[in-house]
């Protein structure tokens, strides 16, 4: 019985990984010349984390109240009936205001991410969009007043 | 009285943006093209938007269960005196595992992301990192069991 | 992409309201008299603003106990599916005795303000106005036991 | 042992406030025409009214969004030792964003009403504003994404 | 408009209930004597409480533990739909464990005190009496875990 | 290892405190009466339940609100440090609005019962009475809107 | 009227009790010894407490994350109606990673112990067997950190 | 990076766990019987188990309510500061009626299992022995009323 088939990945797939969490728009040949190795190597590498799933892609970092979107929050979702989580979950992925969603422990069955314009924007979401969906009982809201951190974990 | 500064975006920039909230890594010369401008056209606009700070930086996403990160939750953390935030606040930012933080309406004076290898490093961090930081007075954690969504919002 | 269409106010529209604010039975005249100006000009300026929709109406202030309105209360409202909010509001716009309604983030649905003559007074509310709407699934009500403080915005 | 000393009102009273609930700015010859009494005889119902401190004043009714307020939120605030309360109203009758402030049955021991521009005017308000004055311990924040209801109650 | 109809007791009446509120098996012949007037002015008075309905009856103070009933509890009682309060109360009314029972503010719609012989006993009052009840959504129980302090509020 | 001391009453004790349980002031010849046994016989076992402490003496069923006093409610009162349990007791003792005080299970430390005129004396009650005793933290107060159930456990 | 039917064991019994509890599969003979009586003795007292029901078995003890079983939780669970308590039970009998349940005063009708391999196994069993369980509504799930304290009462 | 160091079992093994979860009391050479191995075989593999830390021990299962235990309770404590968790747990360790205790994500800090004879010696437990330790701010008790199912995991 052994439990967990884990991947090995050496320092330099952890280098190249450390350069591209501190800035992921880094060029191929600027990775290869910090990491002493060819730009061939790194293409190599990248391809190798790709191929494992490690690497997912890249995400732009927008600063959203300066886009009009003020309103960041956190929904809780409560379902009626816990067993209608999947079809739940396939309405919400409709809702292109919801950036995150989570299957959790504790209170809510269902929590998400919701970026908004504003205040009437975030309840035409939540009114005209999440609470129409079957199944789904009734939100809470918490609101981010500010967020001082926002990062990719340190490997 | 004129309530709110608003930057004014054209068209061009509103594309570039949806460019790059869909692979951040896109070439200029890449997004040159699909828009029919030239590549310098887009180094100015790429500008313009990093020096309005609406283009804060790129972020890699990574599979972080297949880093070993199994566990990734959230944390709300109560303080015993609310206006001790700013010193708290300082300390949690020292705390590599905490990825996202912000201040909240609801129950929770702070509300913030994190990832942990396992269980037991959950609680390392919870009872070593966070609960020994002067003014947190205790935790709830949710755990993520599942995350089914996670993306940009759309413009 | 312009986000807000901001309503511009002189200094003069505000000193007006600022007075209104203070007490909104003054005379035209004698707002006229404290901003230097005559008083078809308060005139034109309140109808502006009556038009633009700022100035919304006046509101007389009672001591609701004095007169047998002992009890002043705020009742959360859960809704058995969050989709049924339009006819849940249609009908609970009819309870004479309910005078705010909000929908807001948090615990409740609906969060309302409800001033009755007293204990019994309530309870006939609660179990013969509002708990018998379709949708209403259960009631949560917070009774003022004093308020310091009723006062219109500084602006 | 007779319990209430209860102030008697008559139909013109009753009348007269009728017609202030709908219009406060009724001026007093309209109000007289109305009841078919003099002009006089409304002055001296309405110095008794206000003598009695059944009538408190005016109150003008304006629409806070246009003015550039866009949150309207409840603010539950615990205090860490409850005997602290008076010192605590003093200072946040000081908070010129408080427009209602109750002691209340339930979870909180102060419940209030506060208006700001927008989110981060709030998060001034509670993290500079509020939660500075000794003895607050927490706040519980319930923005009001809408308002479908605000009126006097119906004598 | 005259708001509450109040019943007059004098002096003697007073002293009555005082008397009754200490010893309610006090004989009126004691009383009498402690209140210098005849017998037969207590009885009057005593006639005219009851059928003013200010004296509803007496009850005998039993020491349950010591009759074998251990377990003195608050169960709040929370309905599906809040408009089957009165059918609920009439099925509740027969549980003859159940020996307060009162519609209430806050969070259960129901909350009632229950004295079992032991765990067992409350056990089968909540499973098989309570819970069974159309309507009856689910329970929470508080259990006493000693009382020191039973009896009439002083006048 | 023998676990109760149980106390046996026989088929006679039972059927005088069924008697009493119905009216606690049937004179003793009465209950003789109905029991078929002589009033001696009924004055021994009364003595005997006494002194074992099972019948702990005889209250006055009145109806509050006609006194005046409108208000039953629960009070559970949070204790800063738990420990401070004992000093607490005493003081709230003192309080003669307090009829009956639990220490329960649950979220409470302590659960009373209290009596009072209106909302401005309980709102007295809180603020002057409980709130200043030392250790007590904060109050959660649920009020009775009315109560269809008040009688004793059938045996 | 006689309470409770007790059980009585004599020395021997409860010093036979403290040997198994300190150690389970300690040797009837290796008992006999300490105990200095006969092994028969230890048979006939074994079979007399495993007749009465007293000794229900024996259970070994696993470091269950060192057998992959690296989360041990608590699982509340809520049922949409609770009279559905007896066919919610049997089918989470079936669930064999549910190893303690108990039907509990508290806001839960439900609350179980259940033990994973991790965190997918946990979603896994939470979604595809305790939620489609008809009459569960939704879960709240406390996981265990570490466990400092795992033994047997000490009699 | 390898993440787990994995412990090897084999059929065997898992075969030698499957019998003694089902009963622990089973001797060695039964278990050899059934497995087709040598009566050493069993006790080489038995000691790699309990020198890996994989078998912790054997515990006995008795019927606590038959030994005059009738109250099993979940009590969760509330730390006033969450730093002095390692104190507390000392502290708690002492204390024989609590035979689990949990460090768990959630509400609670700590999150324990405590069996007693009665509710008075639970409120003696929480009283005088829980809520005097230093850094205990309040429990929250959840009363077990019957427990279906208590049993290993089946590997």
């Amino acid at each position: 019985m052994t439990i967990n088939a884990t991947i090995h990945l050496d320092e330099l797939d952890l280098q190249i990984l450390d350069i591209l969490i501190k800035d992921a728009r880094t060029p191929y040949l600027e990775i290869a010349r910090v990491c002493h190795v060819s730009g061939g190597t790194i293409h190599v590498r990248m391809k190798k984390m790709e191929d494992l799933g490690i690497i997912r892609g890249t995400k732009i970092l927008l600063d959203m109240p300066k886009l009009g979107y003020d309103v960041c929050c956190f929904v809780g979702i409560y379902l009626d009936k816990a067993s209608s989580f999947s079809a739940a979950i396939e309405e919400l992925t409709k809702i292109k205001e919801i950036v995150e969603l989570h299957y959790t422990t504790g209170e809510y069955t269902i929590f998400s991410k919701v970026i908004c314009k504003n205040i009437a924007h975030l309840q035409d979401v939540l009114l005209n969009s999440i609470n129409v969906i079957k199944g789904v009982q009734r939100t809470d809201t918490l609101i981010s007043l500010s967020q001082p951190i926002d990062r990719n974990v340190q490997l």
